[in-house]
């Protein structure tokens, strides 16, 4: 083992992958934009996981190898034919690079499985449909061929919900379907097709009077990690939360009204904020990942965008019991809510520490005479949005509650430093990928009576395997609870090996009262374990309305385990 | 036609009804309270309509009679017998008196009904359930036996809701099951079982230190204008919103988890406040209004109970789209919102006027000097609440924001009249409808796009009807828009002329962009529109998910129009 951080720098391939290689579909974000880690989370990683310079000095299994175009499609020419006629040749692609790459998303296991080299579960076919029209004729062809259908946009799926376990086809909703619908500046609303990316929908309603001519500039609240590619419908079928929800609800709170298309029909919702008309169908079709129809247009909440208005905070407390009740009385103080909050548990707040450089810094050293200890002491950090004097307050409280609860004010520099990374940290997994080390993540819902538990439950089956990093965090408030984040680092050279530990921790989370995702979604990796989670009465209501919307079972097999 | 206030007081009954009567069915609240209009309310009656004096000296079908025992009930002998092992003999009641008790609710046709003696769509047999395992027991039985089930709680529903159109048996669940299940601090959440009437909600909750050992005291924050004499049941399934719902939110927000008994099976849901786990059984069961199944429990959200904070806040505006814009600023401001605020159009803020002794006054006066005139000046009113700091900056930007439309500060004065009254208004209904004045409501959501649009056409065709009252405010706001609350007051014996008239104003309110209703449900009333409002397929969704939960179509049948 190493013993201190060496200057080494590891063999990163810090290129673009070759065009049609298997490395081009699973690289996080943009082909040409690499982020490796720091000498000091390295240094972590080395000295957790027992690995020596020279386990970084060669890559395995980079998946540099160009994906061949070996696997005939499981759909006839004559069907083929049928797709052509509504899309056009020009928006319909047979080719196994096209179909593996619309098949994949950015779970650990669709990445293991590219580096392999191995082509599993792909669509037959790659539809670009060019609006409404094309996907009311795909789905009615699809619906009397018995053709399975699967939606693709941003690609961004952690929980393998790009799988397509039946072949079938995939519409791919980013080219051609990511336009603007309208905007209502009276009623803070836009619509917008689903297949309009993340950074995209933002840059918009920021500049709302320059683009779409609007008295005001706005902003849309929603900032996943994978906020530069994910896709606005991806948001609200998968039930995402942005990195600010605590202030701007989750996906699931922003979307007012939605258009979908089905086997069964096609509808639009009312745009009513609030109604008494029995059971809502846009609250039946909210994460509902293509299992029911296809997304067509989408009307969302907007909200003021003044950054002007913003403000970092850092607090440090003796420990992860302190920060949480710090954070519940800031979630249950009924002055409004910070944008951002998060608290991190005492592995990750180590780990930032080093990430943010600020070990042994003053601030270290004042820490220390503050008897904040490391491995016991744990960050809260966030950021206050909305009116300027709303902001202030709310910033003036959480202080008096930290401070109340033994938290040290440590300024916003920490804030700002996370904020800084905060969508470029999933570059790191490929650079630490090329090495063997495995860095995935598994996520829950959780009250706050049983945060404790689940936290130390979870956390000590992880540890159990040797040299594993687990770092913890909860990043999206209520006033009846939060989630619980696990980041899991460890070195595995077996796919098979792998999931076990993953299933291992889902099985550990759903045992002690935690969610199967807090913002993550079902896919196909959570399925399995949907009917314990939610008992066979409530999975049979999924099912009934599954039936009634795609009785042939074309829509997104297997997903939701429906 | 009278020319001036008279001293003129009204035959008003101000007596408890004789037990068993009609009356002591329809009339409001407690059977020895009673609430009849001011001098000023009547004058305005009087005028509107063109009542003279004589017209309210003599009652006209009061429903003092009483009820005969006189109509068989429709399930057989050895059924009931079934039904008395269930519940037990003393639980069970099949005497015309019961049964029509807890068929009716209170919309204008269930009173006229009553008034006029007639029994109508009543329920077979009433059952008062002691527990969950009854009613597991009881909708086995109902559902072998294929016999309707209706559920009644605080009978307030005024859209026909507890209608029995084929018979069967109504379970009442405020007797036995109004307890208390569970309270969590932590978690700021309480369970308590359907049937528990909302005063005893609050005043558990206001006094749990006391009651329930908690360390604060807590607020539901749902007050609904029939708050006294409806439950926390019944504001869950008919999606029911409190006064203070801006803050608070609508019954919709505050429920964390449902457990039912369906002729399907039982089920609970789980308590997380998001998760990202597919479409939520809990949406589903909201607003479902007893088709889908019966609540045994319910969890909901709690609050922090500051009286002490909260400030009542009163303004005048030249008209009504200057008040509308100032509630749409207020609500779009991202200040945090105020609980209550609500605006009153021209007729309803010339009738508040007056009902508030204001009318003749120097804040009168002065309102003329200021140019504020009589039908046409528009009231907004309302009271903030929340933690201190946050409750004084939402007063401070309410302020700025009325006075940069026009709006005059009134004081809180107004306000607290109204506030005063807020629960006690509909015994004023009873005293009415004694001299055939009909005074009923009808509402519905719009976005702030639609809403003057709705307010004109609505208003414009009732007040084709000659000697008619319309006065509307819209009391509920969200970012995207409001809803808007009709109050008609007019004359009519006819209970087909009433029927014309109240189908008139859904079908406008239908066809004007509003839905059928914001915060009173769809019941029996609202049904026939609904496949015009949700359309075909959306209806469609409904039928199927109340084909799964109920194959025999036993629950509340013709409820929600399925």
């Amino acid at each position: 083992m190493i013993k201190k951080e060496s200057k080494f720098i590891p063999a990163w391939q810090n290129k673009a992958p070759e065009k049609r290689s298997f490395r081009s579909i699973f690289k996080w974000g943009a082909p040409d934009e690499f982020k490796n880690p720091s000498q000091g989370f390295l240094y972590i990683i080395q000295q957790e996981l027992g690995l020596l310079d020279s386990n970084f000095k060669e890559q395995q299994k980079p998946g540099n190898e160009q994906v061949k175009d070996s696997n005939e499609p499981g759909i006839s020419k004559a069907d083929i034919r049928l797709f052509e006629i509504i899309v056009g040749k020009e928006n319909l692609f047979v080719d196994t690079y096209e179909r593996l790459k619309y098949s994949s998303g950015k779970s650990m296991e669709d990445i293991f499985k590219l580096r392999e080299n191995i082509i599993d579960k792909i669509s037959d076919l790659v539809l670009h449909p060019r609006n409404k029209e094309d996907i009311i004729n795909i789905i009615a062809l699809c619906n009397d061929k018995k053709i399975p259908v699967h939606v693709y946009s941003g690609g961004s799926s952690v929980t393998s919900g790009l799988d397509c376990p039946r072949g079938g086809v995939t519409l791919v909703m980013s080219t051609h379907m990511n336009k603007l619908i309208g905007f209502n500046e009276k009623n803070q609303t836009i619509t917008v097709q689903p297949g309009m990316m993340g950074a995209c929908y933002e840059d918009l309603l920021n500049n709302a009077p320059e683009k779409l001519g609007t008295k005001k500039r706005y902003t849309g609240g929603h900032f996943p990690q994978s906020f530069e590619y994910s896709s606005v419908g991806g948001w609200v079928v998968t039930l995402s939360s942005g990195q600010a929800s605590s202030y701007y609800g989750d996906a699931y709170d922003l979307v007012i009204s939605q258009e979908y298309v089905t086997p069964s029909g096609s509808f639009k919702t009312h745009e009513y904020p609030g109604t008494a008309t029995g059971p809502k169908v846009n609250d039946i079709m909210k994460g509902s990942e293509g299992c029911f129809g296809v997304l067509v247009a989408v009307t969302m909440k907007v909200f003021l965008y003044n950054p002007e208005n913003s403000k970092a905070f850092t607090f440090m407390f003796p420990d992860f019991k302190k920060a949480a009740k710090a954070a519940r009385q800031i979630s249950q103080g009924e002055f409004g809510m910070p944008s951002i909050l998060r608290i991190s548990d005492a592995e990750e707040t180590d780990v930032a520490m080093k990430m943010y450089g600020l070990e042994g810094s003053i601030l270290d050293k004042f820490m220390k005479f503050k008897n904040l200890k490391h491995n016991q002491r744990c960050l809260l950090m966030g950021k206050t949005d909305g009116e300027k004097f709303f902001e202030k307050n709310v910033a003036k409280q959480v202080k008096k509650i930290c401070k109340n609860n033994q938290g040290l004010y440590l300024t916003g520099y920490p804030m700002k430093k996370w904020y800084k990374g905060r969508f470029s940290d999933p570059y790191m997994r490929d650079s630490l990928n090329d090495f063997g080390v495995l860095i995935d993540t598994l996520e829950s819902s959780v009250t706050w009576d049983k945060i404790h538990d689940l936290h130390e439950q979870v956390r000590s089956y992880i540890k159990k395997f040797p040299n594993t990093i687990c770092m913890t965090h909860a990043s999206h408030f209520y006033s009846q609870g939060t989630n619980l984040y696990f980041i899991f680092i460890t070195k595995m050279q077996d796919i098979d090996e792998f999931r076990a530990l993953q299933h291992g921790i889902i099985e550990c989370i759903e045992t002690n009262k935690g969610s199967l995702s807090h913002h993550h979604g079902i896919g196909k990796m959570m399925a399995p374990w949907m009917e314990k989670h939610l008992g066979k009465e409530q999975m049979n209501v999924l099912r009934s309305i599954k039936d009634h919307f795609d009785p042939n079972g074309i829509m997104n097999p297997g997903g939701l385990g429906l």
